[in-house]
Order: structure tokens, then sequence, then C-alpha cells
């Protein structure tokens, strides 16, 4: 049960992830492209989250990072939580099995129905923003709930090296202010009872730990200061998703036991007995967990010194790295057609996804061994909002998901879609 | 049976399409947002592309653009073709009733099942590259095929104003090239008697009519250049996607007409009556028979000079205008509660998603009446690479598509998504 939050899929383990998807039939010749799930590494990882963090916390993992139901099922069974970006999420956590004291709702755009339904499952809501906190007073009013709630709020710290996923600066779309709204939140937590718990998220990958605890610094003064003025116990702090995840050679990202480490040694009162911490991490359980694999269908250049791999997999699984390629991107791996690491000499290969987009480029310039058709691209890391932001864009049929926990053999863990799929998926 | 490329849905139409949308009991208040589809307006735009092109010309209308089966199938009804990004766009085609010789299968990664499926249906192929040309007369030589096959050109003209989705010019990942090789090209017409026509895409917002004209002129001569070396005829050509669109005040893209007239001037062989042309027009048809209206959650900064609006709308459906908002932006209506314009002084306001993302903002400093939870938003020109993207981040439901036919009632092209439909999505 060691923390592998450094961790990532090898190549030599892909080698032989591989292997086992052949020998457990999962490659047939028609087979484009599968993407492949550690559950043991992410069982693991679950572990040392909760061996790091005080016995009492709840981790309740970012369904929008990966939202295949057996994923999650596998997550809750670990002994995690569940935070839900909308209403289908919540229903996902419950369809994993998820009890609803640990689903957390995070949304910025929640409806009167959406919080009737969370209060009448009783699972957590992080109320967004003042407007929201009456609607939930609103429904209160007229019916009890086992939820508990707590408030966003924005501690305004810098914003992290990626501005698009940093939410802690001033002027986001996320919570109430740290600063201007100080006397608003003093005062809802005196008008409302039910108001328990305060929540922070300030991104994750391009965030380092000083960051992240300064803002958790920031959110216990805030706790004390309403504790101090309403004479009340405020004792739920939900500290939100993660920390970064290793997607290069030499990544050392923090680990689930750093960041508890430099939490106590920081904020001592939020890692205490009488503190019901939540965390919501996301990518950095998930991303190392994950690799794709695809056949190379075609060779662009072939003899030339820049040869184009066109492969079954672009914009349509790799939004992010395709479109704002400067902020994310992924190693990528060679096997041949028998599964075989290629060692060959190196040539800067440009890797195209399939879609009918001139835009759809994964990557260009990756140091590898000459790629023919027929050989595999591993795309590493890939285990997080990847698949969860699937895009719809020339209408690819999803690949099949599968999973492994240790030496058992492979299972699907979502079918592949079909063509069928894809027609009835726009069809009446 | 005007041409009104040039026409798009204006602010009181909107009004009216939200009256007619509500007096059908598509808004009730659960109801988050809706995409609303103009069919007129795209039957209208079809029959003005037939009447500005010789009648032997195959219209193909890119699936990829708006891939609702009812959508297409008033397509088709409407005397045009469709073209196919993805074996699944193959089937929608066939689903929506199109006749497999009008089906037009284009994709840079199309495997040995998928072309030999392409073959038995009698779809016409365009060939991507030499090793797929290779495949088709491997496929060839065991089964005969009613299909036509085209191989597609890189014209080599200069990239249009947007690097993403220009894909005409040297080092595209499509097509062979018109110059490097024309020996190739050549030799393959000569060996090939199946294979009987060219194609060429450069790319469509960004590029104007000189620059779409020099490609085809371009194409013609490389057609002439092929008559003469190898003394057969070539009639095939299929000039690819289409024109610009208008997305903002002011915006004259040119019209079918226009282009049509171009083309005629330029490079009259090409509109001459023993040329068998295809078009495979996508933005320019879609874009602007699409509305969508979404209600007005939250606002924050309410009273502020710049006011946030959060909307049901986000990077799902928007992926570009969020990712790339350089290059791709949508105007915005804004109508009180009961659907009537608002026409109050005008502040600079913040339009964003629902997504748990910070970066999902559709819209910065848009010029609005002062926005109140409750107010909707319609989003302008989005029939086109909106819908057809839809992203799964967060998870959230796609809404209704609906549609309207002059003055019929309006109806449901394709049923809203329930959370019941994203669990089942994600399970098994
Ligand atoms: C509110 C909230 N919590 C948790 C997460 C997960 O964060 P990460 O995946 O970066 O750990 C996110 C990510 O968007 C979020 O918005
Ligand atoms: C081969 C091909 N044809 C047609 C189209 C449609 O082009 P547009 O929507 O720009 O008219 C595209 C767009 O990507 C394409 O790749």
């Amino acid at each position: 049960m060691m923390d592998n939050f450094q961790s990532r899929i090898s190549p030599e383990q892909i080698e032989s992830i591989w292997r086992s998807a052949n020998e457990s039939g999962l490659l047939p010749s028609a087979t484009k492209s599968v993407i492949v799930h550690d559950l043991e590494r992410m069982r693991s990882r679950i572990a040392a989250l909760i061996s790091a963090f005080p016995a009492q916390t709840l981790h309740a993992i970012a369904i929008k990072a990966n939202p295949v139901v057996e994923i999650l099922r596998t997550a809750v069974d670990s002994g995690a939580g569940l935070e839900a970006a909308s209403i289908e999420e919540v229903r996902l956590a419950v369809a994993a099995g998820c009890g609803a004291h640990r689903i957390v709702f995070d949304s910025p755009a929640k409806t009167e129905s959406e919080i009737a339904e969370c209060l009448e499952l009783g699972v957590h809501l992080n109320v967004d923003n003042f407007a929201e906190l009456a609607r939930v007073d609103e429904s209160l009013r007229s019916k009890s709930s086992a939820s508990t709630i707590g408030i966003r709020v924005n501690p305004e710290v810098a914003a992290g090296a990626i501005a698009q996923t940093s939410v802690g600066s001033a002027g986001s779309k996320f919570g109430v202010s740290i600063t201007s709204d100080r006397d608003k939140i003093v005062a809802a937590f005196e008008r409302h009872p039910w108001l328990v718990g305060l929540h922070i998220h300030v991104g994750s990958q391009g965030c380092d730990l000083d960051l992240l605890c300064l803002a958790a610094k920031k959110i216990e003064a805030l706790r004390e200061h309403i504790q101090r003025a309403t004479g009340r116990k405020i004792s739920l702090i939900d500290i939100g998703g993660g920390l970064p995840a290793a997607y290069n050679d030499g990544d050392q990202p923090p680990t689930a036991q750093q960041y508890s480490d430099q939490l106590a040694s920081e904020v001592p009162e939020l890692m205490s007995d009488d503190t019901k911490l939540m965390t919501e991490f996301g990518r950095s359980l998930h991303a190392g967990c994950g690799v794709a694999l695809s056949r190379v269908e075609y060779v662009r250049n072939e003899s030339s010194s820049e040869p184009m791999a066109v492969i079954h997999l672009g914009a349509d699984f790799l939004l992010r790295p395709v479109y704002r390629s400067n902020d994310w991107s992924h190693q990528f791996v060679l096997l041949d057609s028998q599964g075989r690491l290629k060692n060959g000499a190196k040539k800067p290969v440009t890797i195209a996804g399939p879609l009918c987009f001139a835009g759809d480029i994964l990557a260009r310039q990756v140091d590898l061994s000459q790629p023919e058709p027929g050989d595999w691209i591993a795309i590493r890391d890939c285990g997080a909002y990847t698949l969860s932001m699937w895009s719809r864009h020339c209408n690819r049929g999803i690949p099949a998901v599968v999973g492994y926990l240790g030496e058992q053999p492979m299972k699907v863990l979502r079918h592949e879609e079909s063509a069928d799929d894809v027609v009835r998926f726009w069809s009446h």
C-alpha cells in the first residue's frame, strides 16, 4: 500500500498490458483502439489517500475526471466517495453504489429542482453563491433534509500556471469572495444553522503545494473568524480538488502524503480530529492509471525524416492536448504489431488523429522509432479528463474501456460503441 | 427559393422562435436549454445550392457539421447527398435515407473493413493516400463494386485565416501532394480504371472565394494533365467543403451563387455539362439555421457594472468558442423570462457556462441589457460544429433539439438526454 502518486505506467508495463489485452481477446483485428485502466493502481492510490489524511476524511473523487461507472464502483469499493459536477453525475454516483452522504454535489448552475433532488437524497451540497443559498433555504423551509451543506469560497490566491483550470484567483466564476463577501458569509452562517461547511477548490495541474496550502490557510482563517463572530463551531472543510499529475519523465508531483504533511505543519487545525475534512481528487488519482492503445492505420511520408503516424484517437479523446497544446501533452510509446516495444533509431514523428479536421494533431516531433502501419501507439497517463471529455466530432465510436486488477484477467468496463450505437445517439 | 446564405436568424425571429417553442410546450420549467433548427431555411439553402450549380452536381452535406438524423433526413429529402467522415457517419447517412451512391466517404484513417463495407454498399469513396489506394485495389480484385472512387489531392494553396481548420496548405495531414506526388497520381490513374475522380477540400471559415477558386483551378489543371498523360477522361471532381458563414453583424460571406459564378468564370471546364461535380458544404449551410436558448440560472455580481450570467450551455456545446476563443465566437441575444427581447441600457456582460471548469466562459464583455435569473440567452448561428462536437465534460445531458418548417408547429428532432441516459452511456 505504497503512495504511488508519482508512479506511472512504464513502457515495459505497457508491453505487458498489450499482451494481456491480446491474450484476453480484446485486440481482434477489427479493434482500432482500446482504453485501459489500471484499477489496482487506482485502489492503491485511494488507500494512500485514506492513510495520509485523518481517518474521518471523506475523499470524494471527481467524477468529471473519469465517469466510467465500473471505475467509479471500484473507487467506492476502495473507500472513496464521489464528487458530482452535475445532477447527471449525482446519478452516476448513485449508480456506482455510493452512499448519498458520501456524494458531494458541486455545480455553479444548480437549478431549483436539482437542489430539491439532492436535499431529498441527502447528498452533501456545496452552495456556490448567495442566490443559490436562498434557494436552499427556501427548499429547507418546506422540507427537512439529511444533507450537509457547505458554501464555496473563492480563496483568491494567485492563479496557477494554467489559467483555464485555475479557479482560485479573484474574478473567477466560482464561489463567494473571501474578501469582499466576508461579512455576508458570516451573516449566512449566523442565519442558517444548516450551513455547516466551507469549500474551496484551487485547481491542480500547474498548482504547487504552497499554493494549495495557502488557500487552505485562508479558509482556516475564515473558519476561525466565522466561529468567533457567530459562536458556532464550523467543522466541515472541503479542500477541493487535487494535486498535479506526472505526465513527463522527471515529473515529481507531490504525493498525497506530502500534501497532508504540509497541511499538518502549516494548518494543523484542519488536520485535527474535530475537523471533518473532505477532498475532491480527480486528475492526480486517475491520470497515471490510464493508457490508451491505438493501431497505427497509416504512415504518411513513411520514408522521410519526419513521418506522420495516423492513429484512431484524436481530438475526440484528447481534446485539450489538441486544442490547448501549449498547456497539455502526453507521452507516447511505440509498439510493433506484436506488441513489442520498438527500439530502433529515433526520428521526430508527428502523431495525427483520425478526424477530418486539419488541427487534429496529437503531437509533433515526438522522438520515436520508425512507425509502420499495424504498429500500436500507446498514449500514457490518459486516465483523467480524456475519455470523460469525449467529443462527438466526426462521430467515431468510443473504444472499449477495459480494466485490470493485478493479475486478474482484463475485463471490459465499458463496451465499445458500435456504429449502431452512434446512429441511435443521434436519432429521434 | 432565394439564396439566403448570408441571412441569419434575427433577434426578432428569435423572439418568435421562443414563442412558438413555448406554445408547443417545449419550454416547461424543468427545461434548462433547447437547440432550435430552422429546417425551412436549411431547405431553401439546399435549393439555392442546387440551382446555383450545374444540375448533375451532387451536394453531399458534411454530416460532421450536424449529425442529427432528422436534420439529415430533411437535407436528403431536399435533394442533398451526405458526406461522411467516419464509418459511423456512413451509417448515419443510411439511417437518414440517403441512397448509397449519394454518400461520400472521406476519412484519413479508413481501415480495411471500413473500405470493404463501403465498396459493398456502393458509396463514393475519396481515397486519402497511396497506401489506402493499394487497399482499395486489393479489395476490388476480389470483389467488384458499384462505388465510384476519387483521390484526395492537397492543392497546396495558402492556409486560410484559421490554421486549425485550413487543410489545403503544404504539410497538411490530408491527401496526396499536387506537386511532389504528381507523377504518382498520373500513374495511379493509368493503372486503376476504377479511379475516376479528384477531391479537394480547402477549409471554409477564414477562406475567401479567391482561395477556393485557386484550389479549383489547380485541380482542373491536374485533371487536364492526367487526361493528356493517360488518354482517359476524368469527369468526377469533388470540390469539398464550403464557404465561410456569417457570425457577426455586417458579415457578408459569399453566397452559393457567387461561388458558382466565380467558378464559372475562372474554371469554366469545372462547370461544364460533362463534369460530374460534387460539393461538401457543412458550416455555411447549417450555422445560420441554428439557435440555442438557455435559461439564465444565476447572475453573479448582478448589481455591478460587469455582471456574469451563468447559463446551461458551456464548453460541452461551444467547444471551439471556449477553447479557441480568438478564432471562434457567436453573438448573443437576451430575452426576459416571457421571451421578450430586453432592450434596457447595455452593459458588458460575461456569459459563463455551467461546467465545473474555470475556463468555461462563452464570451466576455458582451453588450447586453441587465441579465436576471430566469431570463433567456439565445446563442446565434450555432447550427454547425456545436452540438456535433458535443463534449461529455461534466456529463450534463444534451438538450432537446427541436426544429420547425415554416408555420408548422415545432417538433422534437432529438429527445433531451435524461440523467438515466447519461448513466447508461457510461455503464457496462
Ligand atoms: C469543484 C471541483 N472539485 C474537484 C475537481 C477535481 O480537480 P482535479 O481533477 O484537478 O484534482 C474539480 C475540477 O475541475 C472541481 O471543479
Ligand atoms: C473533407 C471535408 N469535406 C467537407 C467539410 C465541410 O466543410 P465546411 O463545414 O467547412 O463547409 C470538411 C470539414 O471539416 C471536410 O473535412
